[in-house]
């Protein structure tokens, strides 16, 4: 296995067409990234990979599509308008404005001690940086303003004024537009408890250290399930979909090695939470968090049920009962579960004659191009063709022409095609094609018929 | 055929799951939508056979995915900051908000004499305002301000401070992202023009009067097609994307009755374009515009030229000639068609026995559920069951076990189910299943080994 590095990935994905800097033409706009023709593909395959196991396949689970503006007493009812907020202060000096808490952790990072700040008041953190003198990262001062809280919600105005009473945000998380929608979809779909209603779709929060490519972007899109169940149960059911979410990742190609589950201690978890497992990759730049876990008990449904006025309980047909029913919650961000697929296919070696190739491991499932067709020669393009045409109405398949069989394989390698499909004389005879496999290399004649079935079949999962 | 009302199909859509008011537990939030369980499917699948025809099987065409945040010199160019602009005016008694432009074209209408007022300046419409003494709409006073330009994109703010610098837009189409990224894209998938960019993803716009359900909303979604043609060739390209946008809506169900390609006369046409179609839908409110071809010329590349900094032409290989490619940009919004979709689908019968059914008459491929198994006993469940993981692998499908065999017929006919799959005690012995088809009720007998290719076969387009 190669050594990884982000700066070789970031520059591999850019140079493929997986993911180019936003706005580039224009200077860029700080930490946002546009998918391109391969990473529009790859990730719209992550996308559709979790609704189908965590929603098409799953007997418990429905999904929605919620506005992206809601009515902002949403997020005074979560928590996010009072409490959604980073600890700022600005270097007097040069005039540069920080997170507290991560001047502090650095700190603490470069003593040998390191710490996660977490729940330190600003008083605490002001003193702390007082007292150890901690400087200023950019010029060396020791002269900062006071804490204040910022909020990390995006806000604009609906509407022709620009006043109060037109402010809105955008969302930063999915998972309120499926509590608002409890009841409506618990009615509407006939469900039972328990169920679960995900959601995929973008969210916006205006971190001021986003940071490692797509790892951290202030717009993000995320993949959440709620996951209701009656109290008393919920451990269960955190059990069920902690394992859940861990094997979709191994089916998917993520090694054993490269992921962790952190449980969170007693002192980690929320006040309102009796469970919570982070599943960690090891990205090239270190662990980050992949996947929160968490049992939130009935802490959404109540506060939505005390700030709407509106009923949200579940009534039990087979036991009479009437309660608000328990979460799980199984959060994961799209843009960031992309990156651990693409991290963990990344690949170089070093084959028998010496030659070297990059290549992309992809779950066939999750490549953005399944299949390549490959005409021997140019005089075979126009029956070569009709296979392309077969293959695309099912899948994304590429057709390419140009150059040595040898380097149209590497350039498939490159961006991690499953399959490479020769279409040569005897193809005109026989009806059959050589198909070449990705990673074995290894070569058989699969007639021309079967060649939807034979790719269908390897992109289960 | 049924006489369809918006009324109606809003309350429809909403007590089946297709599409809720916005945050309704908290009051709403002006003009916005949240797709339910059925209606996310539904407009996935929208967006997915979109996909399919204009990405994947074209041989011409690529994808992106672009931050919905942009460099705000992006919409300078593209001329958004200057001139997308909506007239405003306020009543002095009773402190309404119009547009002014309407104001007209309502008082035009009243006077049997309609007319789209585009283009009038702003002393135009004052002076016609005044002259004709046209009343504030709401109270009846004769007493406006002058017009202001009102910008329609939603502004917000990227980083800490809301200053001027910090101001950043949220997207009001998909189409600048692509532009923005011809070169890269052109570059790293090598290919040659003529080829073309295709997006799918959010966008948003700050009406005043949007309405008619999900038609117009200040957040939507979009389906744009950027196609890049040699100067001289555009005609023909947009002739080509014409057919090729009408043959979608009708391989897809659409009544040739009910849509209508309004092509723009020479004072219609924007400056920059030499030819543009409207597809127009007849909606039960009336012909609304569904999807706008427009052959735009080199206008958008030549601009982001400008501003950039940036050589944006392309150099063909086998001229040897160099030249800003010019753009035919077929325009679709996911949500509007959505609609017609379902419009189009909506249906009543009545039946040989009297009896009536409300139906959805879904093209397989549309359809939120492609099958339903419904087991005849309860004493089949569990084997029943089987087949629903089957197919659950493939589709989107229910299980129901509840109430007579023909209220489950029923309600699957109301979602538009195209195949209820009985599972009766034969089935046991023989490992066949009854396939009763939506539309003509017939009922056919189908190994379940076949199923799978069976509806597979019947999604075809």
């Amino acid at each position: 296995m190669v050594e990884k590095n982000m700066q070789q990935i970031v520059a591999v994905a850019k140079s493929r067409g997986f993911v180019y800097p936003g706005s580039e033409i224009y200077g860029g706009l700080a930490n946002t990234w546009d998918y391109g023709p391969l990473g529009v593909e790859f990730k719209n395959n992550v996308k559709k990979a979790w609704w189908k196991k965590f929603i098409q396949e799953s007997p418990y689970n429905v999904g929605v599509d919620c506005a992206l503006l809601m009515n902002p007493q949403v997020w005074v009812a979560s928590g996010h308008v009072g409490g959604f907020n980073d600890p700022l202060m600005d270097c007097k000096a040069c005039k540069e404005r920080f997170r507290a808490d991560k001047i502090i952790e650095d700190y603490l990072d470069e003593q040998g001690t390191p710490e996660v700040v977490d729940g330190w008041s600003n008083e605490q953190m002001q003193n702390f940086i007082k007292e150890k003198a901690i400087k200023c990262p950019s010029c060396g001062a020791h002269d900062f303003t006071d804490i204040r809280q910022f909020n990390l919600m995006f806000k604009t105005f609906q509407g022709v004024t620009e006043d109060s009473k037109n402010v809105v945000y955008l969302r930063p998380e999915t998972a309120q537009g499926i509590f608002v929608n409890f009841k409506n979809v618990q009615r509407t779909s006939r469900k039972k408890v328990p169920f679960g209603i995900g959601q995929v779709g973008k969210s916006f929060r205006n971190e001021i250290t986003p940071g490692n490519f797509i790892f951290r972007t202030r717009e993000f899109e995320q993949m959440e399930l709620e996951f209701f169940c009656k109290p008393g149960t919920e451990l269960e059911w955190f059990d069920y979909w902690r394992s859940y979410c861990k094997n979709f990742l191994l089916s998917l190609g993520v090694d054993e090695n490269n992921m962790r589950l952190r449980d969170h201690s007693a002192e980690e978890l929320s006040h309102y939470s009796n469970a919570t497992t982070d599943i960690e990759f090891k990205f090239p730049f270190g662990w980050g968090e992949l996947w929160g876990i968490a049992s939130r008990t009935d802490f959404d449904l109540k506060q939505h049920q005390e700030h709407s006025k509106q009923d949200m309980t579940y009534f039990d047909p087979t036991t009479n009962e009437k309660y608000l029913p328990y979460v799980i919650e199984p959060s994961l961000g799209a843009d960031r579960v992309t990156l651990a697929f693409l991290c963990e296919a990344y690949d170089e070696e070093t084959l028998e004659d010496g030659d070297t190739r990059t290549i992309f491991r992809f779950h066939p499932a999750l490549a953005p191009v399944k299949a390549a067709v490959l005409p021997l020669s140019k005089k075979l393009s126009e029956d070569a063709v009709k296979v392309f045409d077969i293959l695309a109405k099912e899948f994304n398949v590429e057709f390419d022409e140009a150059g040595s069989i040898g380097k149209r394989y590497r350039r498939q390698d490159e961006i991690g095609t499953p399959f490479c499909i020769t279409f040569d004389f005897d193809s005109l005879e026989d009806q059959k094609v050589t198909v070449r496999d990705r990673d074995s290399m290894a070569q058989e004649r699969i007639a021309i018929e079967d060649l939807v079935e034979y790719i269908r079949e390897r992109m289960a999962f």
